[in-house]
C-alpha cells in the first residue's frame, strides 16, 4: 500500500494545468502546492507557527544537509523530522544528489555513488542509493526521492545519456532500498537534460517502475527560460496523469505559472527567502528592494495589495531600517512575506483552475508584475 | 500633570522591596519589572506578538542608536517609535548619553554637552541634554531620561564630583527642554560613582528638581558585586518613596533579587537576548550553553521546569543544532526562553513580595541556581 493517495479534481479547459488532492501522512495538501524550502530543518527564519499561518501545507527538507549536520541517527531519535522540527504537516526530503554535485568539492561519480568532500568539515564521505534512502527512511519525510544525477547544463548528448541511464539504475536501487513503502512515498525523478528523446526514454524507465509520484529533475540550471517550458511541456504527458507531478527547484512568479500550465502539481524553491535575506520583496507590481534609499521614508506596506501580516503591521520604512542596522527581525518580515506571496498565488492558481480562468489570471498577473507574457503554446 | 502615575500597592516587612503599579500613557507596569532592551526599535529577533506572549509590558530602546539610524525624524513621521516597530504597550527610551561614551570614538565632554563621532558613519556629531530631549521627544516613548554622563570605574573623586555636578545642570537643562510633559515622563539619573557622600549629593540635588520617577545610574560598571549593592542599598533610601526607582542595565537573576530587595522597581539589561546570541540559557539549575556538544542528543527542553513556548516545543538537541548550523531561528528560540525567563523570574518575585516571602524564594531559587547567598544586610 502507498503511503499516500492522488485525487485528480479537475483538469483544465485550456491547458495542461491540473487541480488535485494529495493525501501524505501528515497533511493533506491542495495541487498545484508550492513547497518552501527549509534545507536546515528550519525554513530561515520562520517558525513552524508562521508557516502554518501563511497556510503552507508541505515543506522541503534537504537530505544533503541534514545528513551532514546533525545527522539523521540525531533525528531519528528525535522521533524524526517531523517531531525534531515541532512541524506537524507534510515534508518532502530530497535525495542529497543535487546538493552533492552543487555543494561539495572534489566529487567523483561511479556506478555505485558519488565520493565527495564535505562542504562543512572537508571530510571524504560516500552517497549511493542506498545512502540517500537510508538517510530519508530515517529522517521519515512523508515523501522521500530516488538517488539522481541532476546533469550541467549545457552538457553533451552522451554525458546526458549515459547519466541518465545511470539515473534509471539509481532509480531501481532506490526502491529496492526503501524500507518503509507504508509510510514513506518515493518518488522518481525524470531526467533527460534539454534532449526530447532522452527524456521520452528516462520518462519511460521510470514509469516503468510505477513510482507514486514523479519529478521533473534537471530544469532551471542555466538554460533560457523558453527551452525550459519547452521540455517541460514535453516531459510531463510522458507520466501517468494520475500521479502528481513535481517541478523541482522552480518558483519565480512567472515559473510557477508556467509549470502550472504545462501540467506541474508541486514545486519548491528557496528563491522567496533567499532573495527576502537580501531585502528584496514580491509585490502585486514586481519586486521591491526595500533596502534602498527610496524606502526610508515609505510607510506604506511592502506591498499594498497583500493582507500578509507583514504589510498588515510594518511600514517598507521599519523595514529597510531593520535591514540597515543588520536586525534579523528584518529578514523575518520580508521572509515571511515572500512566501506569503507565493503560498497565495497558488491558492489564487487553484481557484482560477477550478474555474477555468488561469489563463486570465496569468495575463492579469503578468500586466501587473510587469512579465512579458510568453506567448508559447500551453 | 505628569504623563505617569504610580502606586505603591506593598513594601515589604523584611527588606526595601517595593510592589507597585505603575501607569503610563501604554501600558499599565506592575513592579517590580524587568524591560527587555530593543536597542535599535527591535528586541534582537523577537516579534512584539511573542513579548506580548512572554508577558513583556516595557520595553527599553536606545536614543543613540535611533538618533543614527533610521534618525527621529523618520520615527517622528511613522507616528512615533510604538507605530513604528508596532509595539502597542510601555517604551522607555534612555538619553544616548551612555552610549556616547561607550560606543563612540573621540568623545569630548564639555559644559555644552558631548561631541563624539559615529560608530557607524565616522560623522562627527554633538549631543546635549537639549538634543537629548529633543530626539527622545520626537520618539515619544513614555518615559524619558534626562542626559548624564556615566563616569567609568574605577574613577578619582575630583573627576566623580565633577561629572555629577554637570550631570545636575544638565537635568535641569533636560527639563527646560522637555516638550511633552503630558505625554512623557522625565527620569532624573543619580549618579555619584562609588562614593556615599557623591551620591547623596546628587541624589539631594536631583530630588529638589521633582522628578516623576529616578534612575540609579554608574552601577554594575565593572565594580565588585557587593560593593554595588552597598552603593545601592545606600542610594534608593535617598530617593523619594512615591516615585518609581530604576537600576539601569541590570538584569542577572541575582542582581534582580538583589536590587528588589534594596528597593528598586525597574530594570533593564540585554544580558538575556545577549547570551542567547552565544547559545547560551538561563535555567532553574544555572546557565546552560547549549551550543555544546554534550547536548547533540539531549532531547529535554532546554530548562525542564520551564513552561514557555519553547521549551514546550524544542529540544536541547535541535536548538543546538539551528545554532551550529547558524540558523537565526535558533537564537530566535534561546532569545524568547531567556526574557521569558526574567520576566517570569519577575513574576514570581512581585507574588513574593505580596506575600511576604521573598527572602524564601531567594533562598530557593540561589540554591537550585547555583548561587552563593549574599549575607549582607538587606
Amino acid at each position: 500500500m502507498s503511503a499516500i493517495s492522488f485525487q485528480l479534481l479537475k483538469v483544465s479547459r485550456d491547458s495542461m494545468a491540473r487541480r488535485g488532492r494529495l493525501r501524505l501522512p501528515h497533511a493533506v495538501v491542495e495541487t498545484p502546492i508550492f513547497m518552501p524550502v527549509g534545507t536546515q530543518a528550519t525554513v530561515k527564519t520562520l517558525s513552524p507557527e508562521e508557516l502554518q499561518d501563511i497556510g503552507a501545507q508541505i515543506v522541503l527538507s534537504n537530505t544533503y544537509h541534514l545528513h551532514l549536520r546533525p545527522g539523521e541517527d540525531i533525528v531519528k531519535e528525535a522521533g524524526g523530522l517531523h517531531h525534531f522540527m515541532n512541524w506537524p504537516r507534510g515534508i518532502l526530503t530530497d535525495s542529497g544528489g543535487f546538493q552533492v554535485f552543487s555543494l561539495s568539492t572534489l566529487r567523483k561519480i561511479s556506478e555505485e555513488g558519488v565520493e565527495f568532500r564535505s562542504h562543512i568539515s572537508g571530510e571524504k564521505l560516500f552517497l549511493g542509493p542506498e545512502d540517500s534512502i537510508r538517510v530519508q527512511n530515517a529522517l521519515g519525510a512523508d515523501i522521500i526521492m530516488a538517488f539522481d544525477e541532476c546533469p550541467p547544463y549545457p552538457a553533451d548528448d552522451d554525458y546526458v545519456l549515459n547519466s541518465l541511464k545511470r539515473t534509471t539504475r539509481w532509480a531501481k536501487r532506490s526502491l529496492a532500498a526503501h524500507k518503509r513503502q507504508d509510510e514513506q512515498a518515493l518518488f522518481g525523478i525524470v531526467q533527460g537534460g534539454m534532449n526530447k528523446e532522452m527524456r521520452k526514454l528516462a520518462a519511460e524507465e521510470l514509469v516503468e517502475l510505477d513510482f507514486p509520484g514523479y519529478a521533473v529533475g534537471g530544469l532551471s540550471v542555466g538554460e533560457p527560460k523558453p527551452l525550459m517550458y519547452d521540455i517541460l511541456a514535453y516531459t510531463t504527458p510522458l507520466l501517468p496523469a494520475d500521479k502528481p507531478r513535481y517541478l523541482m527547484g522552480v518558483g519565480s512568479p512567472d515559473d510557477l505559472f508556467e509549470g502550472v500550465l504545462r501540467g506541474v502539481d508541486m514545486f519548491d524553491c528557496v528563491l522567496p527567502t533567499r532573495i527576502a535575506r537580501n531585502g528584496t520583496v514580491f509585490t502585486k507590481h514586481g519586486k521591491l528592494v526595500v533596502r534602498n534609499a527610496k524606502y526610508a521614508r515609505d510607510f506604506r506596506p511592502l506591498d499594498e495589495s497583500c493582507d500578509c501580516y507583514v504589510c498588515k503591521n510594518y511600514s517598507r520604512a521599519y523595514i529597510r531600517h531593520l535591514i540597515k542596522a543588520e536586525e534579523t527581525f528584518g529578514i523575518r518580515l520580508t521572509s515571511y512575506h515572500n512566501v506569503y506571496f507565493l503560498v497565495r498565488l497558488m491558492q489564487k492558481i487553484r481557484v482560477a483552475i477550478e474555474e477555468d480562468t488561469l489563463l486570465a489570471l496569468r495575463h492579469t498577473f503578468y500586466h501587473d508584475y510587469g512579465y512579458q507574457l510568453n506567448d508559447q503554446e500551453v
